[in-house]
């Protein structure tokens, strides 16, 4: 851990396993030449690819499939100043095989809609890139940091 | 409410009193034109812009100054599938006014490290553009949604 900045880089395991513990994410892309945000629920596959659920008809499908994107989960604890962050990235894909798609119907992140959605697709972010922090109780939160 | 998609569009007023309520959001923002994103403490100015403290010398200086940025802060119940999402978005700049930074240091964000960091900068994010959505229990989660 570095101690100027208060936290401490996480390997590709650790980070994998903070991240199955949060149900919600936030896939940050480009939309229009401007930084994009937007909060889903997702869950890791097999081979630590993110899984997003939504509608074909979605923008979301529409912004970032075939991009690069980022996807950030994280737990943060305001009353010790103590939590993690874990950025996942690499390219969006659309799952387009029928029996791939009939395995995430079954062991993939699930609708939080009240009703089936037709036209529902899932959404792989590749993990090309996996990184983290840990955030040690009582030092700086991430980009709030001491300078070295 | 949209009843296909079960949130519903927050007006500016509602997205900055929800931002008050939590002490972290994540910058969004470009890093070698690839989507990027940091979890930081924050607070809001008397006019609305994002306040983050953080060092001088740190990447996230760099990076953000002088560029549009998001601002992005949340709040899920996984068990009740309800929360809101809320991103600010404009130009991050850099507060170098004397006065104003020493206003800053009383009425400012709080840096979470253990001791006084030298070198300590103000980054504005202008509210330009706040935009957000409250989650409707039971319903979808933003990206997760059902058709039109």
């Amino acid at each position: 851990m570095d101690a100027n900045d208060g936290f401490r880089e996480l390997d590709r395991q650790e980070c994998l396993r903070l991240m199955a513990k949060v149900p919600v994410g936030r896939i940050v892309y480009t939309r229009q030449a401007l930084p994009a945000v937007l909060p889903v629920n997702f869950c890791l596959d097999r081979d630590a690819a993110v899984l997003v659920r939504t509608s074909a008809s979605s923008e979301l499908v529409g912004a970032i499939v075939g991009a690069v994107v980022a996807f950030e989960a994280d737990a943060v604890d305001a009353g010790t100043h103590s939590g993690w962050s874990v950025v996942v990235m690499g390219p969006a894909t659309l799952v387009t095989d029928p029996a791939e798609h009939a395995r995430l119907l079954r062991t993939g992140p699930l609708s939080w809609a009240p009703a089936p959605a037709p036209q529902e697709v899932f959404v792989r972010i590749a993990p090309e890139l996996v990184t983290g922090r840990e955030l040690v109780g009582g030092r700086s939160l991430y980009g709030v940091h001491l300078p070295s």
